[in-house]
């Protein structure tokens, strides 16, 4: 291969804070971003190219990316995989990953079987199209479990726990579609692998352990606290999983660790994902820039820590969607080698994940760096 | 103070690598860039939200940029401090570092007196406006000696060297215009120190050794290989540097390390530097990320160093102006801890600074990494 000016154009649907990450991390390496997202301006905007507004599943702008793009990739899964088969067949551009194993992920109950069939551990799960098969469900897997829906969920929307059989009416009504059952796992810790698939290699992350609470993200502590043996065992799971994918790029494999040491996969983002944010300073290749490498066919970098590392999302903490304007992040830049991660949206509201802070070990425990980065996070707000 | 979107906006005279690398350090910490360049497009406007096309000197297009910048900063030295300062008062665009500073570096002798008054110690030096001039400078300082052009040379043009009094009509008439002349100073090494003016501190970068050829720097090591008492004593040669400087910012401060291990300064440039490359992926905070924070009022980051790292220049290597097509990048992507930095520049020519390959250390002599990082940047070619 080689470089030139203009260089590699790829082409991203979805301009939200992953297609900004993407952007900062591509410019060095001589490659543009072209991306597409509804938002205008989207966060990606200041930073790429060019940033057509369209939905994720509107063909025009997705054709018209792929038209002026020479590799075509997704930073979001709410995209139509019909729509980048077709246009990458139309207009010669390779989509990477491939639409198919963004169908497989998108079905959570596909998602399951065909992992669960490759050999993958998985939790029992059953699928469930009427109160018969969630009340049948509830007797085969016991109660509580959680009910899912098969689509469209994300950051736990689509999620719900169902602690009894008089609950299943009120879980069906509010999922409103397909569904699946699965068995409420009691874990020890929640895992998260950024594995890599490049041009003929593979590669894994550091094992990531992640902190949820109402089933959003909230820390990421890497190495992660368990024991070498199950980070291992996280390991060969995630690369379980990538042979079942198709596609290059970064995937973010989200794992449980059971109270007995098992690892049962969770789900699967066929991207960059939140639990791989720490790499930016975490790792001598953040999983941006790896994701960029993989794509464009470029060899994969090392995906050696440079240091524990934790981060800390930060999220809205207003009730009321408004402008967005944070306060308390001077401590954030007076803390040295703590990294603040503005991801450009205009509007916060309750949750909505407005960017990041990244702090990086310098001896300490990771018990100790988690306290401080929570310490910082918690100084954060946008009330005014 | 506070973020939001739209934050901060930076405005920059100069859209050239320098640009591009601040854009890239800005966008985390939620600051657009606007530059303005000559160039269309130029280096930086793939990732400036912005990118208005003017010389660097042009006062409507430096104005336009100060109209929708918070803070106005340059990245080349070839504006007018006349028209920044102009800009600033009428449009209340804080401009850093200050105009005064910038017309203090523009001309070198200006540069050396007052630094030499401010007790930096720099080499010998006269003015010299015509030929008696210099003869009376070579019989005092003796030859060789180095006639410098007193504005506008960059890269080693505008110096020539006198090798002898036969030789000073043909320097002169090399020089066309005011000039000075320099003793010509028995270097161990030539050190370089990247020092940080922020808003009521000072810092510095770990103390970086730069190797030229033709004049042109072609790789930096950090730590540089120089006795820990001469790095001390850069450090300390810096911070009076500094103390001579005003407005906040990054300044790229050039030095001697003679053969009998004094200091003495060489140049400054009020703009992250050539030789502060290497924080990119060697520092927690890189030069770029710390001009964006000085500038816009933050707290300066830590300048503690990750690990040795070096860096090589990729220079064009053609004789006609050509469409840049670089090839042998392979080995630089498979190099573990290696990193590509490549500028957006369309045309190559000789010496052109095109990119730069940035190699992190892990263990090893930074000998061995200058010696690995040179095989690699060996590896490159724009031939075709």
């Amino acid at each position: 291969m080689t470089i030139s000016t203009p260089g590699v154009t790829l082409g991203v649907v979805g301009g939200g804070q992953l297609g900004r990450m993407l952007a900062e991390a591509a410019a060095p390496l001589g490659v543009d971003l072209v991306v597409t997202d509804p938002s205008d301006p989207c966060p990606a905007a200041p930073v790429a190219s060019d940033a057509l507004v369209g939905d994720f599943d509107e063909a025009s702008t997705v054709r018209a990316v792929a038209e002026r793009a020479d590799f075509l990739t997704f930073e979001i899964e709410l995209t139509d995989p019909d729509v980048l088969e077709r246009v990458a067949a139309e207009t010669g551009t390779p989509v990477h990953p491939k639409p198919d194993t963004l169908r497989l992920i998108q079905d959570k109950l596909v998602q399951k079987e065909r992992l669960g069939e490759a050999g993958v551990p998985v939790p029992a799960f059953r699928q469930v199209d009427d109160e018969d098969d969630l009340r049948a469900a509830g007797e085969e897997l016991g109660y509580p479990l959680m009910l899912k829906a098969r689509e469209g969920g994300y950051d736990g929307r689509g999620n719900v726990p169902v602690d009894a059989p008089d609950d299943v009416t009120a879980a069906l009504d509010a999922i409103e579609g397909p569904a699946m059952a699965e068995e409420m796992i009691d874990f020890e810790r929640e895992l998260a692998v950024m594995g890599c698939l490049g041009d003929g290699e593979r590669d894994t992350f550091p094992v990531t352990e992640t902190i949820h609470r109402e089933e959003i993200l909230r820390e990421s502590v890497s190495p992660a606290r368990a024991d070498e043996g199950v980070r291992e065992r996280a390991r060969e799971v995630a690369i379980d999983v990538l042979d079942a994918m198709e596609g290059r790029g970064v995937y973010g494999i989200e794992l449980f660790e059971t109270t007995d040491g098992e690892i049962l996969l969770n789900e699967i983002a066929p991207r960059p994902h939140n639990s791989g944010h720490w790499t930016i300073e975490g790792c001598h290749t953040s999983q941006f820039e790896q994701h960029v490498r993989a794509v464009t066919g470029r060899a994969l970098g090392t995906t050696d820590r440079r240091a524990p590392t934790v981060s800390a999302n930060v999220l809205g903490d207003v009730d009321d969607r408004q402008p967005a304007t944070l306060s308390g992040e001077e401590s954030v830049f007076e803390t040295p080698r703590a990294h603040l991660h503005w991801y450009g949206k205009q509007d916060v509201y309750r949750l909505r994940k407005m960017g990041h802070i990244t702090l990086v070990g310098d001896g300490e425990s990771t018990a100790d760096l988690l306290a401080d980065v929570r310490d910082l996070r918690d100084g954060l707000t946008f009330e005014n």
